[in-house]
């Protein structure tokens, strides 16, 4: 059996490490006991560290200022790469003007808007505007009537052959301890599979999410992949998009995957880490690090 | 290439004509111009026939009545095999007491109520019935609330093992010449893949449904598959499922599959009938038949 | 938790019993020891019992021999329902002339063969024959070179839109405790995914499988879903497809489905069987029984 | 509709041009016609071009030397970007000893061996070895005996937790004019099916193919998304990929997409390339340029 390793001393082999948020960082309770601590340390040890996230509803500004809000100020907007920042680099590379159709809340679309482009909600698509859609965008699960605005959505994309992004490729996510949610990518499939038509999915595993991170550092200083570690805690995002990029992988057991079900769900995905820790939580001694 | 059939002389060679109903009988406009002919020379002819259907929306009863508002009398309850039955002799079969959760209309979930179950919207479930639901059912996309109660309908199927039935196995249906609706068996598909349960699906091109009709008439005549001709405008439900089951098919270009486009068609897909005709409409010359 | 039943109590409830073979009469080490006390009570009882089988490597009759062989001479021919038969049904139904390409051993093609239709393996298929070829079936996995006749197959179905029947649903069967290999039902689906087009399948869980051995009592005696059960120890194949055609059905953990892991897959997939008993073998009193 | 765009004008607004190589510059008849005058002007023009390739079967220098013996000697190694490549990368960052088990030739695995790892046919696998294997690569359709080998593949990757990297995404390809080849991506794909463990591709749509080939470019001189072009023939790979990647797009219309079918597979797909262009070859004027 794999054994359990300190999260300290993994770490401790790598100059910079990419955390996943929901399970490992915070939880629907808030921030995961002590996760202070280990940005402290990685600030002490001056190590790099990246928060590499499938959340397209806000901008890294607002996603680092949930943070802060609950009294985390190590994770600041430079720190985060967001499935968004994708969407947003795609927009600016390959869709030039015309108006950007998005189901998800204002506020999730505002962030993607650049010189040339217009967000537009689903809802507000009608027969004097349907011609200038040149992309459709699903940011987030809330901001809009799911009834009558997927049923427009389908019909939108049958009509169109614009390209369509994906935002979230996560089909749930976690409310509580007992409750999910769907989420807008488990929607995005629904609609995908009606219409029959590809849609572009961004976000873990995909390789370009861990490749936006690591261009993001190579635009400052020299790195190699050996020098990275990816921390976790779902085999089939961030462990196998790490692994397959190429990067060492820590499964942490604080989130999505349980300490008793590890090693089993392991086996069966054939999906395994570099190393397993308890949680994120760098355990410091009481003479300093 | 192909040669187009006429619908006269294909269901002259025939006893037993089985129909579907959406793009063959009716259209989102009403009745096929003409069907009434259809039906008056089949009584003439003593031929049977019957409307297999993957409708769970209405009781057989509440289906003929429909056709009679737009004046075909021809089609009453007992012509009418509906995915709904089955889902009716499954509850009957197999689950004796309890309650039965839905997604649907109330009308929809009148008939397969019986003794021993009671029937309750998704929306009504809660913490002092949750463990009294002993099925869940997928009726119909109307008649609930599409944010609220399909994710009330992920977490009940996360907590409960129970047998969930999809009554409708199409993912979206025409509402006019350019738009349709997402149906309920497309949500249930995206339900399904979230919660990674296996549901129960009736409707063709499964056999179950061509089986069930099958039973109806050897109940009181004995019947050969030979003397049965299955008539449909969709490759994937009315033809897979009539040839599997052993029946000869008719595809008409009324409905789902245009005229140009059947070649096409059958050739990627594989998917033969024995014949093709126009549409399902008798022409009679004027001396009668 | 599901509590362990006496497998003879629930026989005891009904009057016919259908029995998977592979996992609940025979594993590759030979009969499940002790299974012809089963088929000995069953026989004093006057019930009714039938092999239910994904086998379409040989006719019912070379099945029932197998039996004979091993020293269990309770099962004859008609005793055996295989997906051969179904296949068998589906040709003279539907295909009546020209020639049925296969892949399997000569044997696994001799059943099936009938009046106005002849049986010729991929290998002997070439630019002669071609255009005579009716339909394809999948057999087996053995009686053929697996990389020539696996693309000339490939090329067949790209050139002609004929029926393709897979007459094994399985996609790997168990060689020895350790061991597995690839069943004909997996190769056709690669191959059906490669070429595009749809093949029918015919094997438990579909609902046809069941139909036709229910056809085959109710031709010599009236009979009601109620008084069948269907013992299996596949949850996937036997305990969805009997649960779905409205029949009880029985898990036993003497195959696929392990002692301790029996709980946690029937709460993963969602699919319930009605008991779960240790294995198929009735346990008699020293007094007779 | 989409009009034909003009490949030499298309290209001059580029600075590097990505081509597919079958399809774009070679068929199975051998080089396009005419395509050696494209790669003179871009040589006299001096662009970069890259051949960005699903084939893992040869390293770069062989493939290289095959363009070579067909007359085309613009294509060196260092213009070469296979799936290959980025196994071989894949191996060095995250497999650091053992044996890699590969399916294919002895070529193709040659190139992917490196300091610490040996590689060894799937056949040469048994129990004196088997718990050395540290990965498993999917090469080439050729080398090895279909029926044993694959067999033997299954149960390794039933008995052993190891990365299981498949170096071609591709499911089929073409012999000639009328037949095609079962590919290593297609035969990869019934296994892991089979098996149920997740395993890694490599390869053109996705993005780690581009990104591989675009970092190759940074390493010497700065470049932006913006200054390339991807040329293919396949919608599924070259263009989705380049597409989602950032780059524009050429479809050519000498390989896979013909045509009188362009339109309705864009239509269809929902993938479409920025320009379409008959083929890759650039028509000068008797002029010169």
């Amino acid at each position: 059996m794999k054994s359990i390793d300190n999260f300290k001393s993994v770490i401790d082999k790598y100059e910079i490490i990419f955390f996943d948020a929901f399970g490992v960082i915070k939880t629907y309770q808030g921030l995961v006991p002590g996760i202070e601590k280990t940005f402290a340390y990685l600030e002490q040890q001056n190590k790099e560290y990246y928060i590499v996230t499938n959340d397209a509803s806000r901008s890294p500004a607002q996603l680092a200022e949930s943070y802060h809000k609950k009294g985390l100020n190590a994770i600041t907007a430079d720190r985060v790469i967001s499935s968004g920042m994708l969407t947003k680099e795609y927009l600016d590379l390959k869709v030039n003007d015309g108006i950007v159709a998005y189901l998800g809340t204002p506020e999730s679309s505002h962030y993607i808007e650049s010189s040339g482009l217009k967000t537009l909600p689903v809802s507000q698509i009608d027969s004097s505007n349907i011609d200038k859609v040149s992309a459709m965008i699903f940011l987030d699960d809330e901001g809009f009537d799911w009834c009558n605005d997927l049923n427009k959505t389908v019909n939108l994309l049958r009509k169109r052959t614009i390209p369509v992004i994906v935002a979230n490729t996560d089909h749930a996510y976690p409310l509580s301890v007992n409750d999910v949610s769907i989420a807008i990518g488990g929607i995005a499939s629904m609609i995908e599979n009606i219409v029959g038509k590809k849609f572009i999915r961004f976000g873990k595993p995909d390789s370009q999410m861990f490749m936006f991170a690591y261009d993001l550092i190579r635009e400052y200083r020299p790195v190699s992949k050996k020098q990275i570690v990816m921390v976790g805690d779902t085999l089939q995002t961030d462990i196998l998009g790490g692994n397959k990029f190429g990067l060492d992988t820590v499964l942490v057991l604080s989130g999505n995957t349980l300490p008793g079900e590890a090693e089993t769900r392991i086996n069966a995905t054939g999906i395994a880490p570099t190393y397993i820790c308890e949680n994120a939580v760098v355990q410091l001694d009481g003479l300093g690090f």
